[in-house]
C-alpha cells in the first residue's frame, strides 16, 4: 500500500480532527499550526469522541508552510476566513504530483484556489462532522464523521469519479471515515449548503443551539423555507435537489444531539463568520443566474449586521 | 366651547402623554391605571418633554373601570397584548353618545373592538410619538407628537372627515398636538407599518436602536425591501403608497434621534411583544388577498421564536 502524505494547513475541529484520524491510521500527516503551535509540539493532539478518545502524544507539527515537506494531499481545513492567507501558504506546499482537497464549506471557493494552484490539482471536499476545538490541541468530535469528495472542475462541470478520488477515499476510510465519491461538486456543495445556510445563520441571529431551533413550530417552517430557497439556487445551476432531501435534513436535525454550529461557535468567540462562503456567495450566484432567494437575502444582511457589531464590540474591548 | 370628557384606558407611554397633554389644555380626563395607580393618585403625574417638562399634581386616576365615569371619548391605550381585557373595561365606561378612540398600532384591531361596542362608535387613532414610560406616573416624550384619525367602518370603507373627529382634532390641537384628519383609515395603518413593521421587528431580531439599523448599509436596503412588502400588503387591498414615502420614512428616521422602539423595550423588559397587531395581522391580511410577504413572514417567525424565549426566561426568573 502507497503511503500517501497529507499536509493539514489549520489544525482546528476540522483539520485536527481529521489529520489525527488519518496519522492514527498510520498516514504520514505535516500539521501546519499556529497559536497552538508550541502546546501541540510538545503534548501532541488529543481527540474526545464516541467513537474513542485518542492521544496522538507526537505529532509533526509546522508553524511555517514553508518547513513541511511537499506533500501528496494538501489539505485546506482554515476557516474560510482566512483564505486570504493561502496565496502565500499554498505554493511551498505543492509538487507537481499534489492534489489540494479543500475541507471548507460553502460556494465557488475551489475557483479560488484553483487561480493560485490550477484547476486541475484542486479537488473539494464537503464534512458531514460535528466537531469542536475545544482548548490547545484538542478536539472534541461529537458525532458524524462523513466527507463528500469531488472533482473540481472550471464552472464546475460534473468530473465523475477519478483514481486520484478513490485513492484519497481509500485513506480516509482506513482511517474510519465514510466517504461519499460525488461525481458532481457543484450539487454536493449546493446539498450541503441546505443545512449549512439555515441553521447556521439563524443559530447566530437567533442566539439558540439546533435543538432550540427545532423545538419552535413557526422555525421549522422557515428552516423549510429557507432549504427550498437553496434549492431554488441549485436549480437555476440545472441541479436537482428533490424535496424529499429537505425532509430528510429536517428530520436528522430534530433527532441530532442539541449542536452549536460553527458559525455560532464563531460569533460566541468573537471571531469574523464564514457568511460570505456560507451565504454570501451562493446567494450572488442565483441572483447572477437569475434567481431571486428574499429569505436569503434577509438572512445575509441581518448576519452582516450582527457580524460588524460583534467585530465593534471586539475592538472596544481589546482597547 | 363644550367641554369633552375623555377616559384614557391604560397610562402608559401614550395614554399618559395625550391624556396628561389634554388635561394640562383644560379638559376633562380619566385615567384608567393599574401599576402605578396608588403612586398617581398620590403624586399625579410628571410629563419630562423637550416641548417643555410638566408636573399635573392631581389628576382623577382610577384602579377599576367601572367608577369611571361615562366619558364622551374612551381612548384604547393600553398595549394591544392586553386587549383580552376590553370586553370587560369597555362597556362600563360608555354612554350612548361615547366615541372609542383606539390609539394603538397595529392591523385589524378595530374590527375586534367594534365586536364590542358597535362599528359605528369606533374610531381609529395613529400616534406618531417617541414616548417611554421611565418610572410609577413619569412619561418622557422625546420626539414628535401627531396623532392621524381615521373614521372605522365595517370593512375598512373609507369613512372620509365627520364632524366628531373634527371635534376631538379640535381638542388635541388645543393640546399642541399635530392631527390629521384621515379619510382612509385603512390607508393610515398601512402607511403606520410601512415604519412599525421594519423598525419594531429589527430593533429586537438585531437588538439595535434605529441609528444603529440605519447606520448599516445592510440593514437599510432590509428596511426598504420590508418596507416595500408593507406597500405590496397595502397594494392587495387597494391602497397605493408611493415609493417617496418609503424614501420619506427612511430619511426621516436616519434624522431622528437615536430610539428604542416600543416592541424593543417591551422584549427588553420581558413583556409580550405586540406581534399579531403589528406583524402578524397585515401579514396574514395581506395572505389572504394572495400577496406573499416573504421578508415579513420571515421577520415573523423570527419575532415568535424570540418572544417565546423571552417569555420562558421570564418565568424561569420568575419561580
Amino acid at each position: 500500500m502507497t503511503n500517501r502524505s497529507y499536509a493539514i494547513l489549520g489544525t482546528g475541529a476540522v483539520g485536527g480532527f481529521y489529520g489525527a484520524r488519518l496519522q492514527k491510521a498510520g498516514l504520514d500527516v505535516h500539521f501546519l499550526l499556529h497559536s497552538d503551535y508550541e502546546h501541540v509540539r510538545q503534548h501532541g493532539l488529543v481527540v474526545e469522541s464516541p467513537e474513542g478518545d485518542f492521544t496522538l502524544p507526537q505529532v509533526k507539527a509546522y508553524c511555517n508552510a514553508d518547513e513541511m515537506p511537499q506533500c501528496d494531499v494538501v489539505v485546506i481545513a482554515l476557516k474560510s476566513t482566512y483564505n486570504h492567507l493561502l496565496p502565500k501558504l499554498l505554493p511551498a506546499a505543492l509538487k507537481d504530483s499534489s492534489v489540494v482537497l479543500l475541507l471548507q464549506n460553502g460556494w465557488g471557493i475551489e475557483t479560488e484556489v484553483a487561480k493560485i494552484v490550477g484547476a486541475e490539482r484542486v479537488m473539494g471536499g464537503l464534512c458531514f462532522v460535528c466537531s469542536n476545538k475545544v482548548g490547545p490541541g484538542l478536539i472534541r468530535h461529537l458525532d458524524y464523521s462523513a466527507v463528500a469528495l469531488g472533482e473540481y472542475t472550471p464552472d464546475y462541470q460534473p468530473a465523475g469519479i477519478t483514481e486520484r478520488m478513490r485513492l484519497i477515499a481509500s485513506d480516509f476510510e482506513r482511517a474510519g471515515i465514510p466517504i461519499e465519491q460525488a461525481e458532481d461538486l457543484m450539487l454536493a456543495r449546493w446539498k450541503k449548503l441546505v443545512w449549512n445556510i439555515p441553521y447556521n445563520g439563524l443559530s447566530v441571529i437567533l442566539n439558540a443551539r439546533t435543538d432550540e431551533l427545532m423545538a419552535d413550530a413557526h422555525i421549522r417552517i422557515l428552516v423549510e423555507q429557507l432549504m427550498q430557497e437553496v434549492v431554488a439556487g441549485a436549480a437555476a445551476y440545472n441541479r436537482a435537489i428533490p424535496d424529499s432531501f429537505i425532509q430528510k435534513m429536517v428530520d436528522h436535525t430534530a433527532k441530532m444531539k442539541p449542536y452549536r454550529t460553527s458559525m455560532k461557535i464563531d460569533y460566541d468567540e468573537k471571531r469574523p463568520l464564514e457568511l460570505e462562503a456560507i451565504v454570501g456567495n451562493p446567494w450572488r450566484a442565483a441572483q447572477s443566474a437569475g434567481v431571486e432567494l428574499p429569505q436569503i437575502a434577509m438572512l445575509y444582511r441581518q448576519l452582516k449586521f450582527l457580524d460588524a457589531q460583534n467585530r465593534e464590540q471586539r475592538e472596544d474591548s481589546e482597547n
